[in-house]
């Protein structure tokens, strides 16, 4: 185990109509603030909006909202957000929505301190040494970002997503009521719950010996995932498969499981590729490039590939060579993919083969990932078998 | 699952050196602090002294130090604590040492800013609204008070010991170096051991349904420490074991695996009423508990203690009735105990069973424990059981 510092100081506020004390709880930070999210109608949707806006009202919060995040959030609105704070001298960005209105919510409150333009952060060029406090009522789990140290931007000028990972950007609170997220659809439910899996895979594919504790707890919650998150397909209005899915993708991402590791995120990277160059969601995204990935990866790392498949998906060892046994973990992970609706390939996402040069070309000269380091050849190879 | 608030913003500082900057860290809070320990020469022996004081003193840090904690501190030891404080116009205790230090630490901490009595507080007669900040370089891992909202301490007058459980009082950081814990003798390394176990076989003892997320990480989280434990008697300068177990105390007490279930503690508050009158070390006198409890009523929760004995200790059902799985698991815990030297007993313990009247009869009148509520008829025949 390695060396490490662990911070997890967002509060959960967790369960039925937890909503309805947002005013009170974002009166202990703030009384003037940026409301951010998709827009009004589709919170209307949810059923979220007048109880909000109610909540704020009665707790003497003032607000300027900011509605139009899209999936993968894009930078101009982000912008915009920070000239609003400025502006309106707001000094809290609450966000309801997902993990794309969060990371909106997080650049935007670290974006009005910073003297520059906002992007620098996401480049590398600065780093967040301020931000505005944040908080989210989330009404769609997976990306962990109500509360993570991560924020993913797309620079739709230049067809690049970003992001930006420190402990100073974690949100304040999350408000995590299970019951705002019955009624998505079942394909933005399964690339949320895929999301979360996916956080836990990139932290459980790590060298590092002697994690005995982490390893059995991500096991544990891709166990959880894997068995209850198609269950949410078959009966959306389930309180309990909802709830255990939400706390599962928050748990995914609060790196509680990814302490005392060298964690890899390789898929991720790529996936963020595909998203930004054909608008895919995260979560498909993800789905196809993780299998890729661990097709490509894992004969040179039979040994955690075999305990994935043995502990994970209780593939029966004794039959197969540890390789054959390491490989039948994937496939059991592609059924399950397919299984929750998601896409395993490129080209069931609708994704022609040919942009893939155009995709993978910003790798050029670049490696990425600890678990298996790869560069731009080793890309185009995975691309390739994720066609 | 239940509705829940979680929070868990203790600062961790893991692995090996880190309690060179403790001055640095302390500094981010006061330049004026107690510094609470079991006493200079423990300190020496384990290693920690001349570096800590060294730390302090280079990061323009101010100390009065308060030593002789003794386990199952003594409330005599908290009021000279809060004196010095008030007199020095300290505000910051930094405890060095394992449990019991670090609850004297924060009983000392919200004790300053109270003008009543602190045992108050131990009596519920009031509730902690503000205390100074504390943290803790660790030395014996096993209670978790390291990050946890408990603070567990003796009234030595009446033999009885107090607890206060509330979020406030969780420590601003915890610095926790496992060799620092290389040096334990066996007993104690044991009993911080089974401690950590028991908080989580604490929580995982419910009735909530839809736990399923929290029940698979406490299912790991035991099989853990019911593997790695042990190892620490065969090789006790392993770094490895030693993390894995430290890492493994904080997790099984930062109520992560608490969250949204209703949780019982019944064998916390008998094995406390053994160490407050026969002074036995708090993880030897729960490993009899524990035990002594589970007997008492597992046939009326056979599915839950099947549960345990299935996920937990691998015992193969298919041999056997569900009941005697159950009874199985129980049978094996027993064992483990056993593996590592510590009482299962009363009598293993030297303590006499002519006193059981004396350790119960501050029951008379009251109820304990929520999955399986007790009285002090059956606290009777719990120590009974356990003698």
């Amino acid at each position: 185990m390695n060396n490490f510092v662990f911070r997890n100081p967002t509060t959960v506020y967790f369960g039925k109509k937890t909503e309805e004390n947002v005013g009170q709880i974002v009166a202990q930070y703030s009384k003037n603030i940026l409301l951010h999210h998709y827009g009004e109608d589709v919170l209307r949707m949810i059923g979220i909006y007048d109880t909000a806006i109610k909540s704020l009202n009665d707790a003497g919060v003032k607000f300027t909202e900011l509605g139009g995040v899209k999936p993968n959030p894009r930078l101009s609105l982000v912008k915009e957000g920070i000239e609003i704070c400025r502006k309106e001298g707001i000094d809290f960005v609450l966000g309801i929505g997902g993990g794309s209105v969060i990371d909106s919510a997080k650049a935007i409150a670290f974006g009005v301190p910073y003297d520059g333009d906002v992007w620098d952060f996401f480049i590398h060029k600065a780093q967040v040494q301020e931000t505005l406090p944040t908080g989210s009522i989330l009404t769609l789990p997976g990306t962990g970002s109500e509360t993570s140290l991560s924020c993913v931007v797309t620079n739709e000028d230049i067809g690049y997503k970003g992001s930006v990972d420190i402990d100073v950007i974690r949100p304040k609170f999350a408000i995590m009521n299970p019951e705002l997220t019955m009624s998505l659809p079942p394909y933005q439910t399964m690339c949320g719950t895929f999301d979360a899996l996916s956080h836990v895979i990139e932290r459980y594919f790590t060298d590092v010996p002697n994690v005995t504790v982490t390893d059995l707890q991500c096991e544990a919650v891709m166990r959880a995932i894997i068995h209850i998150g198609p269950l949410q397909l078959d009966d959306p209005q389930n309180y309990d498969y909802r709830a255990e899915i939400m706390w599962a993708s928050k748990i995914a991402h609060d790196n509680s499981l990814g302490i005392g590791r060298i964690v890899d995120w390789t898929s991720h990277i790529l996936g963020h590729q595909i998203s930004a160059v054909c608008d895919l969601a995260h979560g498909a995204s993800l789905a196809i490039m993780v299998l890729a990935w661990m097709k490509y990866i894992y004969k040179q790392h039979i040994d955690r590939f075999y305990k994935f498949a043995v502990n994970v998906f209780k593939v029966e060892p004794a039959a197969m060579s540890r390789e054959l046994t390491a490989y039948e973990g994937i496939i059991r992970l592609e059924a399950f993919i397919k299984r929750m609706g998601l896409p395993t390939r490129l080209s069931e996402a609708n994704v022609d083969a040919s942009i893939i040069p155009e995709m993978t070309k910003i790798f050029e000269g670049r490696t990425h990932g600890a678990f298996h380091p790869i560069n731009k050849d080793d890309i185009d190879k995975i691309f390739m078998l994720a066609k």
